[in-house]
């Protein structure tokens, strides 16, 4: 099973950029993860809805047949950290899922029609930048994965 | 009106300290907002409990009459980002508080027996590290000021 990571734009400050790094180190010691970094469609060219339909064709390419496609947006379901890796351990276990994608919207948000979203799942009700939740998200597969296994992680 | 977040604990990472200065310096030009770091009481000596019970009374320390202060747990009510800056608007408005802070609980929680806990509030179902939280609170308090003041933040 591989967990990747679909977002808009590369992440710009360093200093998430390290985080993340550090994330992604601990993570791939126990699975595979990727982070998949797309264009921003240039906002200059084009209205806002033209802008979500691109963004959302762009998406779509790197999404594929068994793929589970699961949209962060704070109007889908929220968990808390037990629950999550009790959800994330399901879906890691499934033998019909080849990779679990986890979608972050763009500066814009995103296009809810596009098509092959599983699941939406909420981690908060707040909206934060769509920068700041990658973060937000590594920290809290790295934490399902300690939950998962059994492993303790209050003082990191 | 004074804003301050109580929390235990130095920030330890320098990328976490970075984006914390990143929006101190914004916030400050807006209204007036201080972190305030207290040591962790030394787990080596002490139980659980005791640990809790010691640390709540560095913390009433920090706390005055005619302050309102609020508990970020993630029990506590939950909001939008725009209810919670009209809820911010509201506090930073009232003639009764002087200041208002806001206290994040160390690495083992917080004893919630603490006396003068006026409002529970929660940024996520979600468990995050105490160090990560600092982040998303202070990312949540720019933003509602930006909210509250009409200004754009979509592209920050």
């Amino acid at each position: 099973m591989k967990i990747e990571l679909i977002c808009i734009e590369k992440t710009k400050k360093n200093e998430y950029r390290n985080i993340i790094q550090d994330y992604l180190n601990r993570i791939n010691k126990k699975l595979s993860f990727k982070i998949k970094e797309i264009s921003f469609v240039n906002p200059g060219k084009y209205d806002k809805k033209n802008i979500l339909n691109k963004q959302v064709n762009l998406i779509q390419r790197y999404i594929n047949e068994r793929d589970y496609v699961v949209l962060l947006d704070e109007r889908g379901k929220s968990f808390s950290s037990i629950d999550f890796s009790k959800w994330l351990n399901f879906k890691i276990s499934s033998r019909d899922i080849k990779c679990l994608k986890f979608v972050i919207g763009g500066p814009y948000g995103i296009n809810k029609n596009m098509n092959l979203i599983h699941e939406e799942i909420s981690f908060s009700k707040m909206t934060f930048s769509h920068q700041m939740i990658r973060i937000f998200f590594l920290e809290q597969i790295y934490r399902s994965l300690k939950i998962i296994n059994n492993e303790p992680y209050h003082y990191e």
